[in-house]
């Protein structure tokens, strides 16, 4: 067995450009309803690549977007003007959050705090959503940009439905759709389309592994029926939409169904990361798809590293929000940094830390994923972004976790649990803990072997993720759609998909049988009681 | 858009035969527990190509099986002595189903007649278990037997569940499993290791698409119920296994488990042909593995062919137990096929038909996978096993529909439902209504491009199904099984997995809620009443 050998994306990546079609003779017209913020950072990437592949593409924009460029070589778009522009354009929002959560954090989780901390979310949700609908009928209503969207006979509309905008514009425009997805209105993307049996698969929002002991399972049945009936479906999201279904489309369709009914949904998960759960046969799984090999450093860069010796280098970015951390905490980490034998790079956007060792190299940007893939890097102190922590996994650099806001923590936890990171409270830590926990990871050998296992195990797949979104992306397009691939279930009522009205049917032919069994017993026994009787008398 | 092009198996094979390694360079050990008749023939399909590429082969077979041979130039065999012999071997059991089939289905199904007819398949499949069960017991009581396995070293035990033995010696042996999969111990494959809502998920037997009214739904929870519950899990299949489980391993094991827990599942499907439903991450499909482009006919056929000039040739095949149909339904056949203009050629084993046309010709044996892909073919006829049928979707050739038994008639309308397919009742027909429906799938066109619209799906795939097993079962050698791609959520008991428990507290709380709430306001109440009372008083 020693002879069989792994296969690394780099070479399926060479022949798979050649398998799925050479770039530029495909010459398909794409039309991309990106999320803004982070999101399009993922997006980005894969309609740089297939814009190489060869087809046109329409980027879908608010003209108040600063991360969505107007004009970029691989794309041209359409700005669309949304009276107040989007909150999610803005950092204030994630801000407050950061703040509220740190408090929630520092003084103790109190229902009661949690409750405000999860209403302020979903205030700001609604707004987002509302926003979000608001830039539909801003595109509904201009007819000539309508009409020349139909006149330009898009193929599919690609989309991030974390704002489902395009799901909308889609229908309108008959187009099919590829979802570029992770979360969802609702969540995680899994729970709108699979099934997803809440006993062993952690809804979004618990911090639970997919073994859970009963008030955990108590805890992540109560957040699912929270998100999905109760807070966010019923209140936060879909009204904001079924408002425009209503106004602009046939009756008798729901927002939600037309969400359900994508036709091929490009899930940002790999199993290797994510606990393993039911899928569906219009899923495919990109989780991962931005990581590549690493390549050779800026020559000072190179030399500091180098100058690290064999005790090698680590390295720090907790993301963009990471200003408002309290300089008390950055000052901690730093001093403790300060005490290491190894080089380290932080990327830091906030106030100096004080006692900031001479070891220790601040910058504002970072070949992230280069320095990851440097022989001399030995662990990575992150905030738990996914797009981060696929690339420690893809180049098995084991983590230290600072996680501060929404999947954050929960991304941790599916690392923490293969034993490939060790993750800090970074409301309670101290320069002490900080050290302590670095030398766990850079000392024990599991971490290190147990990311190097998930490496190998990510790497190892028939199709470089970017590959299967290109290929699945065409797949629709030259299909013009995936129906046989999409179950329309959800079209049932609930009960009939949970074969309620059945179970409810069958149980009662079951009593009235019984009944009857018992009736006709009871009178043919009264009936030969009193036959004997008049015998007798 | 009409310059995207699909991509098509053929050149698909040759790279990703470079792209998944090359042949001889992996050197793995598999051990290997095929189904005997006409599963063979998938499994010995996936067993050259894994010799080819470099891997030792063991097959372990009943020493009294005609379809698997002792020795082949790709495998070696071990060979186990069952007393009395392994009943799937011999024809007898199958025929006797045949005609107990066509019997009920000429008298019209009475539910007794349907009755009996199951309850004689259920003492066949029981039969056939306990035989199983006992080819189990005579190798682990073989000590030599399993030392010598054990210093086999093998990487994997690659089998056919549909008689599980090789689950059993994978456990004792604790090796990873591939299954190679279509149905098993109760039924389609899915409904073991995947969430299957019986409200849209058609159960083996039960002849429904995935859209079915209110009284279709209930007979197939029905069907499920009894499949799952009554008859095939708790009396027939897993007794016989739960007791060498009980017998040979350590406590706390259930054979079910064992079953679900494979590492692997290899299914025989494709959503083209199968109605989409749920499934799993350490689940492949690989259904039309087996199809692969046509090559030249021998003279004498292709000459034969040709002469058919503009109207083209008819394929015909029932299989290898259509000797057994009554020499009228045959003759009824011929006559028809005499009528047409086209030339048939007809794989027929039992007694020669009366009445057959000069344009009919009779072969024991023809390269059907060759004349599928020949440009003349127009149609098939077919009884509706997987193989001709994915072969006929693959080339694109519509069909006319024979059903005899098991699930060919579930086969048939997957096809049908499709419109690729034209079904008749075996036991109804006449030479007048077979002529007619060929007449219909030759001149309709839609059946046709329905059948071609379905090829064109089937072969559209980022891999080709056989380079997916052979990726796959390295993965499991490679990795020593996939435990990260495998729920473990079968062991949870079924309430937990259901959330009853959950459920049925989450009710309790709010029931005893509710009650504290009115018990308190009705003593606020009644105190506010007596202290008014008081005061009046």
């Amino acid at each position: 067995m020693s002879s069989l050998h792994g296969v690394t994306w780099f070479a399926l990546s060479v022949s798979l450009a050649f398998l799925i079609g050479p770039p530029g003779a495909l010459g398909g017209n794409i039309l991309v309803f990106p999320l803004d913020g982070s999101h399009w950072v993922n997006m980005n990437l894969l309609i740089e690549g297939l814009h190489t592949r060869g087809h046109q593409i329409t980027v879908v924009r608010s003209s108040s977007s600063w991360y969505i460029k107007e004009s970029a070589p691989h794309y041209h778009s359409i700005s669309i003007t949304v009276p107040g522009g989007m909150d999610i354009e803005k950092q204030d929002f994630f801000s407050s959050l950061l703040v509220n959560m740190l408090k929630i954090q520092r003084e103790g989780a109190s229902p009661l705090a949690f409750m405000s901390y999860y209403l302020h979310m979903l205030s700001g949700l609604s707004v987002m959503h509302r926003q979000a609908s608001q830039f539909v009928v801003e595109m509904f209503e201009n007819k000539a940009l309508m009409q020349s969207l139909r006149d330009s006979r898009y193929d599919v509309v690609l989309l991030d439905p974390g704002l489902p905008i395009g799901v909308l514009v889609a229908h309108e425009l008959g187009l099919p759709t590829v979802f570029n997805v992770r979360w969802i209105t609702s969540g995680e993307g899994h729970f709108v389309v699979a099934p997803s049996p809440v006993s062993y698969v952690p809804t979004s929002g618990c911090i639970t592994s997919d073994q859970m002991i009963f008030s955990q399972r108590v805890g992540n049945m109560f957040m699912y029926l929270l998100n999905r009936f109760m807070a966010i479906d019923r209140f936060v999201v879909s009204p904001h939409y079924d408002r425009l279904v209503d106004r602009y489309f046939e009756p008798g369709i729901k927002f939600y169904h037309l969400l359900q009914g994508a036709d091929f949904w490009l899930m940002r998960v790999d199993f290797v990361f994510e606990f393993p759960r039911p899928t569906m046969p219009n899923i495919a799984y990109i989780g991962g798809f931005q990581c590549k090999p690493s390549e050779p450093l800026p020559t000072d860069l190179e030399e500091f590293v180098q100058s690290s010796g064999e005790h090698g280098f680590i390295l720090m970015s907790l993301g963009t929000l990471v200003k408002n951390l309290p300089v008390e905490i950055t000052s901690a980490i730093a001093a403790a940094f300060a005490k290491l034998p190894q080089k380290v790079i932080w990327k830091h956007l906030g106030k100096r830390p004080n006692g900031l060792g001479n070891n220790t190299l601040l910058v504002k940007w970072m070949p992230q994923n280069d320095l990851l893939g440097h022989a001399k890097v030995r662990a990575f102190v992150a905030h738990g972004g996914t797009n981060g922590l696929y690339e420690a996994m893809y180049h098995g650099v084991p983590v230290v976790g600072l996680p501060l806001l929404f999947d954050q923590f929960e991304n941790f936890l599916r690392l923490e649990e293969r034993g490939a990171a060790k993750v800090l409270d970074v409301t309670k830590i101290s320069s002490q803990s900080f050290l302590e926990a670095i030398q766990e990871v850079l000392h024990e050998p599991s971490y290190k072997s147990n990311m190097e296992r998930l490496s190998r195990l990510h790497r190892d797949k028939p199709m470089h993720p970017l590959d299967t979104a290109f290929f699945w992306t065409e797949f629709v397009m030259r299909h013009k759609g995936a129906a046989h691939l999409r179950t329309e279930s959800y079209r049932m009522p609930w009960y009939s998909y949970h074969s309620l009205d059945v179970i409810g049917f069958l149980l009662t032919v079951l009593f009235m049988v019984v009944a009857i069994t018992l009736c006709s017993i009871r009178f043919l026994c009264l009936r030969l009681c009193r036959n004997y009787k008049n015998k007798q008398e």
